[in-house]
């Protein structure tokens, strides 16, 4: 699920596939000895894990489905969703990159249940012990819960339907194209949606993991993790990360704490902090002492950071000042910088025609991988050449290890009926075609239909594809749907909405559908059972689709800037997703003079880049930068990646210096600075909503301004 | 003559007592196998001393005390001291409180000598090798030639004199008191009084080294560090703890020149940041940001910091807060707060009583140690009983050892002439005799005569009270001279200027005797000659002389706010000095109501909790606070008393996680904030003088004035 969502958003798919990728490899390297045979150890440094992960636990039962779910478990997984949600939504609302939080779920979630079960062994009333199957329960919980609030586009879709973005364009600006966010709307439209792509993928399960063998690196990752959380060795290690993540996430949440003092209106704070001086403040670089994007640059690959900071110089330091010389000869004068016909239709549509190039790239690039390698798969019945999953299609023809053998057993031990399955997409799909076009009249109940029927279809592409490349392509899939959607309505239909609508009905299914497989990966390989798994993935759907529009509901409350260019929530995707919608629908008549020649220029540069990157040798690939990481800045400015770039920057020093340490603690140190920043804004927007305002403002003034503004305080006094 | 400095000033001489009593019990455990016979090995973590210091350099030939001093070694001394001079000098202007900078000087002289060695080498020129000798040469040079920069008193006494600090007082405001620094007669004034300490001691050093094997703490520690660093593990940690001091001097130094950046006027910037909250920045209770302090609070013990705080929180927390309801009652509503007969009067007195209380006793205190101390050496030629410097005097009566011997032999070869001593004694006194009252016409020659009379005998007493317990009372005699010569010179004289130019004779021959015997020590324990000993003394003196008032000069000129209270340089020693001579002269008449009342109560108890700490045991006394290192605060207010505080919280829980890593590093990593931050003044003064102005100003406002200041800002645009 968080898969999904790190490859979701612009920038995110190309970031999480790099992050993603070096988990693989990794993983790869670790898988190798065990496919072997089983002999021969990984020289992890300060792990000695076993060859074989499952002798390891041959001698603990593995407890039944029912014992899996404990409520506990939960328990556990509520608060932990509720906090993801929290840290997700301000992602989606501030900047919209959203890094792999699997880790920091992980250890958390070890964390907090293994407490309980310590304070509950003390007082001697423990009648059920931790077992990893019980942890990956919670961890697939969790995911599927605060998945919710990347994939019901809060940051995106959702949020662009409302007339705050509405109003930051002429085009579709009337309330047939409008509706504006409530609570009850959203968790009904969302529990109407959401569970569809669980049911439509069910029944596939065997095939992908067994017989296919797909990788599903951020799944396997997960499940490595938990496993080596069990063991004796492996819970040391995890108790000193957890500690590491408990030091950071609680000065990360002190940080926010101080920071808020200073901000007594929007334009004080440490956020506001001209760091690079006045002049780059203005064309909007400046550190902005952000704790989230310096933990978010410590997670994404030093590519993606250098690229997003590349976008930056390219377009807030070089092409916006050119094209603002233009003023009054492409564009009115009297235009304001937010009117999409004047600058911001260049910063809007030329990041669209970047994010548009690298998704239709890759759309492609994996529909050609995807029908080669089924064709693979048919032809040789389970042994595949496909590079990409090499190491454990291989060992297909050779003796099944013990492991795989047990992990075999495991799975298939548990079945889902199929009825449940049909059954259940049935039902849904039938409730939601009665009942989504009257929360959205403008999208039609047939147009529902048909968008059920298509989705299988392509939730099995992103599942497949995720499998294989770790690179879950939601957005791209929602992209479509706008398109083909809002043409299909109208502009005279309320074309954009409809669009917007559809883009949520496609995200949700294509979404789940890919983070389902991968928690069944991630079950396969910790001996879970699928039904315990499929389980609390409904349960943890159930929870998102409450906590998440819930979470939403407060933010909106409680800042009233959210979605306003410029101010602390951006949103930059909502107003992408909306100008996208209005394009689908009105097409290129709103662009300013020379937008298109430039977006079709970006368009096709996208493509060359990445089939460059695709071309070359991977030494060299990984020092071009990846467009759609490029495209960010383009829109909201390069704050934020400045802010990357020095998490960059302390990462690679870190690795330099030591890079064991670095590679078993930065992604905790990394973690807790995002989940204590993320945090904060829960008793900030409580805060908020009680009125309670910062008594203090720090003021940046230019010398001669601040004379000024002296001299007007000596006459107040 | 670091030590002399640190003891000098208020708090200084509590707070370096304590570093050094550290220090000095750390050598005591050091000497202990050396003295025994030289066979234990001392069990340092990271170190692998011979128990023979001196047989791990007896295949080094000794060089000849013309060897010693080289060119390379004063020109390296030259930059040193003029780094130095500047970093002590705005410890001067800004707090007063001066730490011990040795150790940052012996390893940054022995970095830079190392690296012009070792560049030397590689082009083939280098004909004479570094040695332990010239590095010791470096040390003393350095020293004797920064140490000016605060027995100058250009924090103190000098600035005292100028109409800056007589404007903040009533009394004494009139040409007569006041005399304004400038360059020319600095200098002069400086090389008349700065030399007459040497030569007076210079034949005494056979007996105080030899003899009385007095300790000399900070010169032994000095010893011990230089030794260390020409033995090959020993340059190893010496390379180490470099590195770390060249990064915390560039993070300190880069840091400073960011704040520049935000400071376009006195009331900007991060020393202005209200961290604590606007109520508490209004009674002075923010951490300014200052990496000086934070360092200066890592080298001071625990105790002092926490002392420091606590008259912090004492006076503006509570006291002045009390004081200032009077307002109206005690003292007239009209005046000003910093008018010495309102608010101010009850910061300076108050402060100083504690001053006067806590000095007082440690003069007798050490006047009664010394008499005890001589007539025991008397009594019993060479071995004593005085609990203090028992462990080198019991050895005196074993066998004596080969470092001893070797020590011995080489101090007692290079002899200084007693008529070099005592001619340069008569001839310079006499130059003085006639030619300072030529400079302060209040003072006559007949005064000058006296006082350098008297002076050896002070100067005997306080160099063999530094060699006891490492605690040089500069400041405490010339406190004594402001009174005595005040008083005899008579208000109507102009007896406040002649006092506080008494003070500065007193100052230089005091603190220049007791650092030449430090340095004879260090040179002692190195084997370095005390010929170019005495000669690098001269030198260092006479640079001092020199880059001191320049230094002095060049702060003067840049900053206009030098000496004001509440600004970036209150120079508070300087109003606390003229505060004293104006009391010596005129009485008690100057003080507001009740104010007397309570300086009796705080000199008294100044005078109980010194007594109380020096009778209760060891392990409690560490718990109770300095009361000269609570005075600072009462009058500037307590933001360098957070910083410190700060610095020791780090410094506390890095010893709580690496004591021997702590123990290593910290002195380091102190001197490399303590020195980045202090030399950013240079490029930031050339800044001023050339009117170079920071650009942006980061302001404070309370929200209510912020919003007035929005809307003034908008009027304008």
């Amino acid at each position: 699920m968080a898969t999904a969502m790190q490859h979701a958003t612009g920038s995110n798919a190309a970031a999480a596939d790099d992050v993603e990728m070096v988990e693989a490899s990794e993983l790869r390297r670790r898988n190798r000895p065990r496919g072997d045979g089983g002999a021969v150890a990984a020289a992890e440094e300060d792990e000695d894990e076993a060859a074989s992960v499952e002798r390891a636990f041959a001698d603990q039962r593995v407890p039944s489905w029912r014992e899996q779910l404990t409520v506990r478990a939960f328990v556990a997984s509520f608060f932990l969703a509720t906090m993801f949600s929290v840290i997700v939504m301000k992602l989606n609302l501030t900047v919209g990159i959203i890094p792999s939080l699997n880790v920091s779920a992980g250890l958390l979630s070890f964390f907090f249940v293994r407490l309980w079960t310590a304070a509950m062994e003390k007082v001697g009333l423990l009648r059920q012990p931790f077992t990893r199957q019980e942890n990956t329960v919670i961890q697939t919980c969790v995911v599927a819960a605060y998945g919710i609030s990347f994939s019901g586009g809060f940051g995106n879709y959702l949020l662009a339907m409302s007339d705050r973005i509405a109003s930051q364009a002429d085009e579709a600006n009337n309330p047939q194209n409008i509706k504006n966010p409530h609570l009850g709307w959203i968790i009904g439209f969302l529990l109407l949606v959401s569970f569809i792509g669980l049911f439509g993928l069910v029944p596939l399960r065997k095939i992908m993991i067994i017989d296919y063998k797909l990788t599903y690196p951020s799944g396997t990752a997960t499940a490595y993790l938990i496993n080596g959380f069990h063991t004796p060795h492996g819970a040391k290690i995890a108790v000193k990360q957890v500690k590491k993540l408990g030091l950071f996430f609680v000065l990360s949440f002190f940080w926010g704490f101080f920071q808020w003092f200073y901000t007594a209106t929007d334009t004080c704070g440490f956020n506001q902090f001209p760091s690079l001086g006045l002049q780059a403040y203005q064309n909007r670089f400046y550190f902005d002492f952000s704790p989230t994007y310096v933990g978010v640059g410590m997670i994404c690959p030093h590519i993606v950071n250098v690229s997003v900071l590349l976008g930056g110089i390219l377009s807030w330091g070089i092409m916006w000042s050119l094209i603002a010389k233009k003023r009054g000869i492409w564009f009115s004068a009297d235009l304001a910088d937010t009117s999409l016909h004047g600058m911001q239709g260049y910063r809007v549509f030329i990041a669209i025609a970047l994010i548009l190039g690298d998704g239709l790239y890759n759309f492609l690039k994996m529909l050609i991988l995807t029908a080669w390698s089924l064709r693979s798969q048919h032809k040789k019945s389970s042994a595949s050449t496909l590079p990409i999953s090499d190491d454990e299609q291989s060992n297909g023809t050779a003796a099944i290890s013990y492991d795989e053998e047990r992990r075999n057993e495991l799975f298939l031990k548990d079945q889902i009926p199929w009825y449940i399955a049909y059954g259940g997409y049935a039902a849904v799909a039938a409730v939601s075609i009665g009942t989504v076009p009257q929360i959205f009249p403008q999208l039609k109940w047939y147009q529902i239909l048909v968008a059920y029927i298509v989705a299988p279809i392509l939730a099995f592409c992103n599942a497949y594809g995720t499998g294989l490349t770790d690179w879950s392509l939601v957005t791209t899939y929602g992209k479509l749907a706008i398109f083909a959607f809002g043409a299909w309505t109208g502009a005279s239909h309320g074309g954009v909405l409809a669009g917007l609508a559809a883009c949520g009905v496609m995200m949700s299914i294509v979404s789940t559908a890919a983070d389902l497989m991968q928690d069944f990966k991630t079950g396969y390989l910790t001996l879970a059972s699928p039904r315990s798994m499929f389980i609390s993935q409904v349960i943890g759907t159930a929870m998102g689709c409450v906590i998440a529009p819930c979470v939403f509901w407060l933010f909106y409350k409680a800042f009233d800037n959210i979605g306003i260019s410029g101010s602390e929530y951006p949103a930059p995707n909502a107003a992408i997703f909306r100008s996208m919608a209005i394009l689908g629908v009105d097409g290129f008549s709103s662009l300013p003079k020379n937008c298109l020649t430039l977006c079709y220029i970006f368009f096709v540069g996208a493509i060359v880049v990445n089939l460059i990157r695709d071309l070359v040798p991977k030494k060299v690939s990984n020092f071009i930068p990846i467009p759609m990481a490029m495209a960010i800045p383009f829109y909201i400015g390069s704050y934020f990646a400045i802010d990357m770039f020095i998490g960059t920057v302390i990462l690679f020093v870190w690795q330099k210096l030591d890079r064991a340490k670095s590679e078993t603690f930065a992604p905790a140190v990394a973690s807790g600075l995002i989940c204590g920043d993320g945090l904060w804004v829960l008793p900030q927007s409580v805060l908020a909503l009680a009125k309670v305002k910062p008594p203090i403002c720090m003021k940046f003034l230019s010398r001669g301004m601040n004379d000024k503004v002296d001299a007007f305080i000596t006459t107040l006094s």
